[in-house]
């Protein structure tokens, strides 16, 4: 562990004992109630990619169903005595969102997917830098936000190129120095993920941001796999530009709608390029001429999609609940206790560490890479055990800290030394095509 | 009634006895059983702005939570003994939007919201037409696809202009002769909502297609208020693209994600602005440029919000099990039921007609102006019935074939007459803004 002032101490070893130490040492260990667990014996370790579903969201949808949308109908626009309160709930969930990731309230709302947020947030920033010439990201970033950019960078007036920078050999870390370098006085924006999705490499948003400012850029982080993972300070760290998804660490549901974030001095200058009637000023007066609304709800278009965004609020609450600071010291704990676990057994047995080992440099997911990974997870999926794969060789484990306990991480790591070391993944004949 | 050959005969007089004889004579009247009906006593009649909720939407709402999300969680994306499927939802639920508009499978998917469609197709309609300078709509469109266009216009290489033609005095009628004026060879693009939000006014959408493809223009209906409303033969009349909201007379729920339509032999011509990974071909290869897949899959963009998308399922079955030739038939009974109770007891009260009075330019919704209008909404709201306003004087009435009664329309009549002659919204002081 990192800090011996954490609950989880500062040894880990990784047996099965010692799960069970640091378990009940867990300050967090009740939230794994507050989460529907219907199968107990499934290791569910993709949470990084779709988060389970929060007791309380199952009744908060079917109050949205049952009573907003069967009983009140269109009323529930309005504020309701039931709730209601539709029209409002983006801004709403948006500033429970940035209160979680270090944004003043005015400064994220709940719109769209990342990817849609992305393009218009993308977008916005290159018309705020019509002089300059290039996009900076990287290779490591998602590559959704790799054709978002790339859209934008051939949308956008002027014509702009995409700079893609070549992670650090073995992909599991950036090439800092080529980053640093590739920033110039001719880039208009910088976008990364804060947290990679394949290595789970976290940058420094403070001294990144920092750097593309010194340019001249912005900067526009995507903080999918970020959010509710590690703190965020978003305000503090001076950034522009941020989306992010909630049905990961937010646990918000599948697909839930995305979020963003624009700072509140940037927000008079911007303009989305989507101008749709839920960035309107007084959208129900109907007028025929876009006009803006104040803030950062002219980054919203249409009509959203009521109840996959009310379904974000209950997971919300949770993670508020905890507190960040809580959530990362678990978090970090549970990733020393897998990658201790890992040098003890899987190591042994041809794995190599996919994610950066100092803690300060690790989100709240690990991958670890095996020639056959394919085959691997799809053998631990037939023993009950859900991580995620990623192409070539990688196998993600989410470590989500309000459901994930050390025994999890333990018996996940048992069963795949168990499956490698007597060679079960070699009888596996097909593999199941692999969706998110 | 406009023809002879419905159920519903061909004397519009507007007396209860006449409106309990039409539903008992009513071919779809078991279908009202199919919704959710807490409160007997209201009157909705705004289900063309959000649809009642189907009583079998309860349950797969909580199916797809309960089950899908909360039991199997991640495995749902690929097909799953319990339904599962998520990845090929849009995809399925679409080809079955196809069978209610005219589409033959392969054209139509759910995405995102309407105005975020109508962005996308109409940027790659612009992208296939660069050498004209002009995108035509009209007055009557709904504002957020006029906000789009404009911004589209905006933000397409070159800029292009929106022209923009007024509607026929009375704002009830497009001004035809004015919109065949204004298409031209130097238009790229025209785009219209097929029904118009606020008169109710139906297009010939094969006749202003076939004038649009003439003059070399593609073509963009929005049908947010015709699907589910008016037949609609979208491959017959060889419509180019399309939008709509599945909210209304699709009855999928708040903010439902919209569909789009595009035309088989123009898919592989067209670019979408928005390059996401769910419109990139094997989106788990994770490969770093986007290669958009074939067909109309590739207008997808980012990961669709799951929970939102399913709930259009069971309120699109109803609508197909009903068939559009008998919805069309009571749509259009109801509309003249409704026009003759208005000449009997509201044409003597000060309103007017605020929709076309021919049949066949008719949707399935009924706007009635009074100078007064805003505060007989509120006081029709007090008294249990649901119509909506619009500016400057609308009450709008959507009759809803699957579950608007003729009694329904008779009572709302009869409760509006009865507070207009005895001055009751003269005594509204407080109006609740309208959201939606």
């Amino acid at each position: 562990m990192t800090t011996p002032s954490t609950p989880f101490g500062n040894a880990p070893v990784a047996t099965l004992e010692q799960a069970r130490v640091l378990d009940r040492a867990d300050p967090l260990a009740r939230f794994r109630d507050a989460f529907v667990i219907e199968d107990p014996d499934l290791l569910y370790l993709d949470g990084n990619s779709l988060g389970r579903l929060p007791v309380r969201t199952r009744e908060h949808v079917r109050h949205a169903v049952d009573v907003g949308w069967g009983r009140d109908l269109i009323r529930s626009w309005s504020e309701t005595p039931s709730g209601g309160d539709w029209f409002d709930a983006p801004a709403r969930i948006g500033d429970r969102i940035g209160s979680l990731i270090g944004a003043a309230a005015g400064q994220v709302t709940v719109s769209d997917s990342t990817s849609v947020n992305l393009f218009k947030l993308a977008m916005a920033a290159l018309g705020a830098r019509p002089g300059r010439s290039k996009i900076v990201s990287d290779t490591m970033n998602f590559p959704s936000d790799l054709y978002v950019l790339q859209g934008a960078a051939r949308a956008a007036v002027p014509e702009r190129t995409l700079a893609l920078v070549p992670a650090a050999s073995g992909e599991i870390e950036p090439d800092l120095d080529a980053l640093d370098a590739a920033i110039d006085d001719s880039t208009a924006l910088v976008s990364l993920s804060l947290v990679t999705f394949k290595s789970g490499y976290l940058y420094d948003a403070a001294a990144l941001t920092e750097r593309a400012h010194r340019s001249g850029a912005l900067v526009l982080w995507d903080l999918s796999h970020a959010a509710g993972a590690v703190p965020l300070d978003l305000d503090r760290w001076n950034v522009d530009l941020a989306v992010g998804c909630s049905y990961k660490y937010l646990n918000g549901g599948p697909g839930a709608p995305a979020f963003l974030y624009v700072n509140q001095v940037l927000q008079p200058m911007l303009e989305s390029p989507i101008w749709g009637w839920f960035g309107q000023t007084d959208p129900f007066g109907f007028g025929l001429t876009y006009r803006p609304v104040e803030g950062v709800g002219r980054f919203m278009v249409g009509t959203p999609p009521v109840l996959s965004t009310l379904a974000i609020e209950p997971g919300l609450e949770l993670l508020l609940e905890a507190g960040m600071p809580a959530l990362r010291d678990k978090s970090l704990a549970l990733g020393s206790f897998l990658i201790a676990a890992f040098e003890a057994r899987l190591e042994p047995l041809g794995f190599s560490l996919g994610s950066p080992r100092p803690a300060e440099r690790r989100g709240s997911h690990l991958s670890l890479r095996h020639p056959d990974a394919r085959r691997i997870g799809q053998a631990l999926r037939e023993h009950g055990v859900i991580p995620d794969f990623r192409e070539p060789d990688n196998l993600r484990f989410g470590l989500v800290p309000l459901y994930t306990s050390f025994e999890d991480v333990w018996r996940a790591v048992d069963v795949l030394a168990n499956i490698v070391s007597q060679g079960g993944h070699e009888r596996v004949t097909h593999v199941e095509s692999i969706v998110t």
